[in-house]
């Protein structure tokens, strides 16, 4: 399934060249597009993610992994639990996906979360009009080499504030450019918004109208206030969830970075608006990675290596525990693998953040597709929790407790009703909620007029009429009153995490080739950490013969009990051809049986073996897949043979 | 939150008990209602679970696991990985929650799923019709203390056969009863069928119907071929997948036993069907537990302590494989801390299984709510894979390679196309086609009849009209010929696991109360195993002082490096006070700092505690709670002293 002719065309190129297309670019996108189809077959003949519903032709946007690919992917995970939940003690939650349709509302998904739409006008079908659009100026852009220089500009001025449009420009400029549908040729209809949640009905009524949740952050806010008393009512603390979340995509394409169901790892990190500093924050400070901040962007300038201390310091970043997330998300992205000189932290621009939020860095991972959003880190202040406040009149609050009481002034406004009801009877409370509601100015002045005049004209909207306040109808005062406890909506931080992008990406960061023994054909390999890799090693005895498997099967049993992932081959193929199937798979090592006291383990990338009895081999290989121990403590604690004939 | 009342009937009972709510069968209905309220109010004040969406009043069968019980959650599924997926080498996939409507055509969930529901006439409400009958009859023969003996078998009679009532059975008896909206006692609708998958639409058309997956299954049978491919063209192998399915149900009720969504774990194994032996039956096949065939059940029998290897050799259990998951099951489910004593096999009666299944047997638990079915085991021989092979027209089948060549006698028949063009033009390829299809038995009375009169009148149905063969158009013959291998539809077995459900059961077979050491008031605890606590430990300075905690941080960041996950508590409140919290919890350790060089390990279920040094703690609790020693180990190695005073 692999195309001899794609593999043909990497023979020349060294395998620095082909794991990185960034080097590859000035070869333009066909060498990006080959790269990728390579990775992808890849990926999909050795099962690590396959279009779903294949037999009956698959649908647009959904994908299934197949077995390394969900190991993969509950690897991923396994350590993205350990090093933010269990790390930070955060408490982790798990909400259904199917929602009803008031906290969506709430949130504002069931009105803004919407794509614009066009219509294939006699068949039906349907396009993003923005990528129509884009696609359109590109294709211009590339193949038109005689266009004037005026509309070349114009051309990248749209691609620029191609996000930005509103559903009339859109439809001006397709009608301008005289766009029509790619697959017919027939004119478009106007854009419309779409919304993309896919809709259901709870109950067998038909009157809950529900939705499959877009993410899983709202089942956190929902919950805010039992979360904030399990924390013993203390700020700050976190919640994550990992779960499915699913987007109804128009027109799904590049693969599993743009898919309609997938799944989402997202932190809510709940902080006094006062004070947003983090404890831990020097842990992360003298860390240094490309970052491209909003003046970077706007001024044409390339992402910079950056101390992340000096660009909280400095302001860049808008406070220590954004900086905090940043520096995690960073060292997790690159535990997994993800290479660092393909990783970015971008800040978003003024135009694309959302009023309510206070800054926002998306962790941006360089791909064949280009530079994708993987993380999405994001000071959201308190706009969710008052969202919800709002809707469902539970406030979702939380208090500082003083010390000890302070004293604040406070204006008291005491209606005297008996004076008031002898006045104005049955209009008595209006006009005593009327007093109550005065604004501290205006109190202020009908205290003064009251002193020096005795009486006030006072206008009572409810009643809508004037009404003739006197002296002996209310006291106004300014008194200094104890305060306990201060009452605030606390602001969210929040790291999202794409996890089918994280992985795909590092898919193609983790992809490899290098020429067999014989040097007539070029051998996929993934470099997976242990971490990461789907399976931990791979057992082989090296003939087929009955002593050997026994030893093998001895092997498999201890790599079980040790809780090691491991695949057994006692197929006759020859042992190169065995090693070249697993490190396709990213298998980091592999245990030769070729005696019965002691066998040799083989690591996937320097080929190297060393030798190792029997009765350790679990132990070693649980040592360096855990991380206890490194491939070189190996080398030299068993004197390393050099790499066999066999390969 | 807690019931002071409920907890007060408690307090003359023993913790046996209290903790087994089928002792307590004999006190009625009322007991098992208030020992469920008491765990449920623990269970959703300490947030192990709580009605999702509470501050928008909730949505029934909808419920979102808060930390502990999102952590007893992942410790379950991590555990079920270890002891299926890992242990046996099943591959494990992970498919989409949306599923077109092809897909769910073919399973018979589109047309089957469904549950009969009947409507209050005037407002619309929608019951489930066999509930509303159920709960009828049950009230009746409960309160009806003068009824005639033979409404009572009548009524009886109902309820054993309710299961298999058609729409117009539950109709009539609806009708008979005179039953009415159980709300507003307004007259009801005849029943008819509600399906219950949630629907929706794929993309943007609104031409895709889709709906959420139901269960998990569909997602492994359709990638079968790429599987099969996978494991090398193989037989047996496993499939699992972890994931939600959806359940739209009329009225949900019975809290987490009942919801709309939830976590299935389903395995599905493929086997021979000629062969269903299993080569690691024997592992298994000396447990004892309680099993309760069909026969048992039929004759009014109870449930017995059966010897698996017994019960498969009998012909109870249909097969070795079957068998074998059963007794796995059995393992999974009483390692995680299920009472075997409220842990059953049952058998369907053949009335409850599919045609098409070869047998099938329920993990069914004993709870408040009675013996809940929890697991399902079947085999569900070829019927999921051919129904996909008969809709998408790829044929899900697997080869069985000879050693040698075998012979085989075959039917030949070969029509001669020239003589059958001469004499029949235009329809030659339509009797060509007929006379291919004959079966052995017509081919053999032509070649006959050939052979005698030389011509033979031969119904061409797809002609419609009869046409003359004669002897020299066809040549019909018995071959010997060699067979290089067997193509079938392998069998599936597969055991699908409720997990929702087990964690329910897990909390009510866990809880206890004991009374609080002043002895005024009932403290209520979980003894789940540390595998399942969803916290290993705590960590306590016994008094607030600054050389304590300092030392509580460093224990602290000692077992977040080992991967234990702890909660730190250093509140002033009395040591007694915070052992009864975590009690509550379930964490089974406790650290008390109470000096700066060694601190005390207490045990939750025997309140003993150990004295350890502090570099030592993290290993010790990591050995205790990952099972590579017992706490009886360190009991001997570390000198125990008794329960503490403060307790």
């Amino acid at each position: 399934m692999i195309s001899q002719q794609l593999k043909a065309h990497f023979q020349i190129k060294s395998r620095e060249q082909l794991c990185n297309p960034t080097t590859m670019a000035s070869n333009g996108d066909t060498n990006r597009d080959a790269f990728r189809q390579l990775v992808v077959n890849t990926l999909e003949r050795r099962l690590f993610y396959v279009p779903s519903f294949k037999i009956y032709g698959g649908v647009a946007g959904l994908y299934d992994y197949g077995p390394p690919g969900c190991a993969v992917k509950a690897n991923v995970l396994a350590f993205w639990r350990q090093h933010f939940v269990l790390e930070e003690n955060m408490l982790e939650v798990d909400c259904p996906c199917v929602t009803p349709e008031i906290v969506l509302k709430a949130s504002g998904h069931v009105d803004k979360f919407t794509d614009l739409m066009v219509k294939d006008e006699k068949t039906g079908a349907c396009y993003r009009a923005d990528h129509l659009l884009k696609d359109f100026c590109k294709d211009k852009l590339e193949k038109d080499v005689n266009m004037a220089a005026e509309k070349a500009a114009e051309l990248k001025h749209v691609l620029a504030v191609l996000d930005d449009l509103s559903a009339e420009e859109l439809g001006e400029k397709i009608k301008e450019y005289a766009i029509v549908a790619p697959d017919t040729k027939n004119s478009l209809s106007d854009p419309y918004p779409f919304n993309l949640m896919f809709q259901t009905s709870i109950g067998p009524s038909g009157l809950s109208p529900g939705f499959m949740r877009p993410e899983t952050a709202q089942g956190i806010f929902v919950n805010f206030k039992d979360l904030y008393y399990y924390n013993g009512n203390k700020l700050p603390f976190a919640a994550a969830q990992i779960g499915q979340a699913f987007r109804n995509e128009i027109s799904p394409r590049q693969g599993l970075l743009r898919v309609r169901e997938f799944t989402l790892a997202e932190i809510e990190h709940f902080v006094d608006p006062d004070d947003k500093s983090h404890p831990k924050f020097s842990d992360v400070s003298t860390l240094e990675f490309l970052m491209f901040p909003r003046e970077e962007q706007v001024s044409g300038q390339p992402a910079k290596r950056t101390c992340l201390g000096e660009a909280v310091s400095k302001g860049t970043v808008n406070n220590e525990t954004l900086g905090y997330f940043i520096g995690r998300v960073y060292l997790f992205l690159t535990y997994l693998g993800i290479d660092r000189d393909r990783l970015r932290f971008r800040q978003h621009l003024a135009n694309e953040m959302a009023h309510y939020a206070a800054d926002c860095w998306d962790a941006e991972i360089e791909c064949s597709f280009g530079w994708i959003e993987c993380v999405g880190i994001a000071d959201r202040s308190a706009y969710d929790l008052r969202a919800h406040t709002d809707k469902s009149g539970v406030p979702l609050v939380a208090h500082e407790k003083f010390a000890e009481p302070r004293e604040v002034e406070k204006l008291v406004i005491a209606p005297v009703k008996k004076e008031l009801g002898l006045a104005f009877k049955g209009d008595q409370r209006m006009v005593c909620e009327a007093l109550e509601a005065m604004s501290e100015k205006e109190a202020m002045e009908m205290k003064a007029n009251l002193e020096s005049k005795g009486e006030v004209v006072f206008n009572v909207c409810t009643l809508a009429k004037d009404v003739m306040i006197k002296k002996n109808m209310v006291a106004i005062s300014k008194e200094i009153k104890k305060e306990h406890q201060r009452v605030f909506t606390p602001s969210v931080i929040e790291p999202s995490f794409g996890i089918g992008r994280i992985i795909y990406c590092l898919y193609e960061h983790s992809f490899y080739t290098r020429p067999s023994k014989t040097g007539d054909e070029q051998l996929n390999v993934f470099r997976f950490p242990p971490l990461v890799a789907p399976i931990k090693c791979t057992v082989f005895p090296l003939v087929q013969n009955q002593e050997y498997e026994e030893v093998a099967k001895h092997i498999a049993h201890s790599l079980t009990a040790a809780g090691i992932s491991y695949k057994i081959d006692i197929t006759g193929t020859s042992i190169g051809k065995r090693y070249a199937r697993t490190d396709e798979l990213g298998v980091p090592f592999a245990i030769t049986v070729d005696s019965t006291s002691s066998v040799t383990i083989r690591e996937r990338d320097s080929k190297v073996q060393i030798r190792v009895d029997v009765q350790e081999v679990a132990s070693v290989v649980k040592e360096v897949t855990e991380g206890q121990s490194t491939w070189n403590d190996m080398l030299s604690k068993y004197n390393a043979p050099s790499v066999p004939d066999d390969e």
